[in-house]
């Protein structure tokens, strides 16, 4: 137990007494998905197509907001950048999945432009961190990322110096930083790069851990210990995807502050 | 056992083996859930998103229609309204689930402008209904209601007797009324909240019972008392949503309706 | 164990080590699944919306196609209709799920102009594939076939020698030709035709077979061995659909090539 650790905990303390409500403006794979982690660990999830049901939303009762450009259309992006706009005058953090950045064009400059609007975090695996950050395109696996996430290290700070948001870079060991500070955490398990639509999700938990947090660096820190530690828990007894899938909704919702206290493995990054 | 209880288990017999085609246009989130749990329970599921296709198939197969707002777009308000008007020429009954309204402005309207061609049935959680029924306006919970389901059973009479549609009012105990009779159902368990779609996909259940009822009346309990049934016997058995959402497949597959005689747990609500 | 399996065992082989990326353009019910089978068999999913970026795909880290006009629509067909062109210019392997065509006047029309660009595979159920080899109308029971699979034997050797491409009729008995040699599956279970999408998804994996087999045909008997002997293993231990959609992708999961060889039930079809 330390102090990082505990903070992670009282962040999910607050989510389960806050129930943030999260809006999820996301790919068509993974919607069931997001919901139910989201569900899972406290929140309350919404997802709307129209940009006026956004805009009400935003001005009535979210709490926070997920854009993730995963299957992104025309029409979805001048939303997606609409919402963005109606969030910041809303006063709402969101979040940005930059889904594949750098492997596909349109995407790209999509992204570039949502990042005219800062978000409040940042989450993708390193090739997309490094793409986002304009060091180099990522190489081809799809959604799955190239590079190692310690790789992306330097790329996530100077992003998260040019954007202010915190950037959280995942992997077998995931990187939180603000451009000052960076946290890495070791929780998690392979296995959830094997079920479609779980580091998606994140991204919605994430929005949920800002409306429940200090600082954005201690909600995407929070995000990565509390998605890490129920994954690496469900896939002791589930290693295999299909139960894996089901065994992490369900560790997510039995899952405690005390959990996260006792089980994060959490430690700064030293220059 | 009891009249009520005996007609609720004759609809699941009849659904059994008439196995109605049930075409769902409803949102992005709950398709496959939808899909999923009017299969286990007997029905074939269909969803279509053109307008001549829906045409098409509402006036060759299909035994019934669900509409759910929970993700509109113009362009699906569109295909929604064209489709209630086929619905009608073609006989069909359908279903209206009215997602949120009341919260968001554009699906209110939307929702009151389907209502001018009558659904057969109406379902939705206590805020909605009193919402659809211009009561007063929802407070802010996202899709969750922010009342309880007894409140709104003089809004849901109201709407039965405007529209001439059942409606059901879901929530811990189920309110099933034409306006002039009303059957309150009090099999359910709460875990149903927890995972997405178990709701909307009860609209889908709801048009497979009317294509399988006597009366729109009848269809509302028998839906109420399946679902409800279901839900309270998988819980049992998986009290975490993860593994929840697929015992309940198991249990919707498995149920008779001996189980639904036996176990439903219905009522006269007195005036 | 005869050539036959093993010939399935080796495309099961080749695909683990291999990792295709599939491009799937699918319908909205279906996308989880398509996306979790496809990775527990060993494939890359990938699913895109706008134009622009399925270009950039094809032109760059695909390896295979998935075209399924399941919830078709005017501009889905669009796409459709440019990326069967931008596959055959980029040389990559694309299958045609032509659901509920026959049914459908919109989609029936659109897979006679897709055909002009010639698939690798032609995935269908009899009644899809009698109505797309012109032979006669399919019955009325939405994506449900109304035929049984040896019914639509004819049809399928005429398309595929039309077409140029291997068809697969899926049925109780599945049947894979390249309109000179047939080869009959006996593996599969009832239980997977009520789970939504399974079907959908062995799209998804033609396409990956397609991209680790030497012939279209060895591809398309591939695809029918591993995904029937994965659900009569799955259906052995979980006998309902809930637990069973879990099961059939733990067991895709722990497939070996060894499976393949020893319970491929696989045979000549005489003429």
């Amino acid at each position: 137990m330390n102090t990082l650790s505990h903070s992670a905990a009282r962040v999910l303390d607050t989510l389960r007494s806050k129930r943030p409500l999260i809006l999820s403006l996301t790919n068509n794979v993974v919607q069931n998905i997001t919901a139910n982690m989201l569900l899972a660990t406290g929140g309350v999830p919404v997802m709307l197509t129209h940009s006026d049901e956004i805009r009400d939303l935003l001005h009535s009762c979210a709490n926070g907001m997920l854009i993730n450009v995963g299957t992104l259309s025309e029409q979805q992006a001048q939303t997606m950048l609409t919402a963005v706009k109606d969030a910041r005058e809303a006063g709402i953090p969101w979040v940005l999945d930059p889904v594949a950045v750098g492997l596909l064009q349109y995407r790209t400059a999509i992204c570039q432009e949502l990042l005219q609007t800062p978000p409040a975090m940042i989450r993708g695996n390193a090739s997309e961190i490094i793409a986002l950050a304009g060091a180099e395109g990522a190489l081809c696996r799809g959604v799955e990322s190239s590079a190692e996430s310690k790789a992306a290290v330097a790329a996530a700070q100077a992003l998260a110096r040019r954007t202010g948001a915190a950037v959280l870079v995942t992997g077998e060991t995931d990187y939180a930083t603000d451009g000052t500070t960076t946290i890495a955490c070791h929780n998690g398990d392979e296995i959830m790069t094997r079920v479609t639509g779980v580091g998606c999700a994140m991204g919605a938990l994430a929005a949920a851990c800002l409306a429940s947090a200090d600082t954005p660096l201690q909600a995407a820190v929070a995000t990565a210990a509390i998605l890490g530690i129920a994954g690496e828990r469900a896939a002791a007894r589930a290693p295999r995807p299909g139960s894996f899938a089901a065994e992490l909704l369900d560790t997510l919702d039995a899952l405690t502050p005390d959990d996260i206290a006792l089980s994060a493995r959490l430690e700064m990054v030293e220059e």
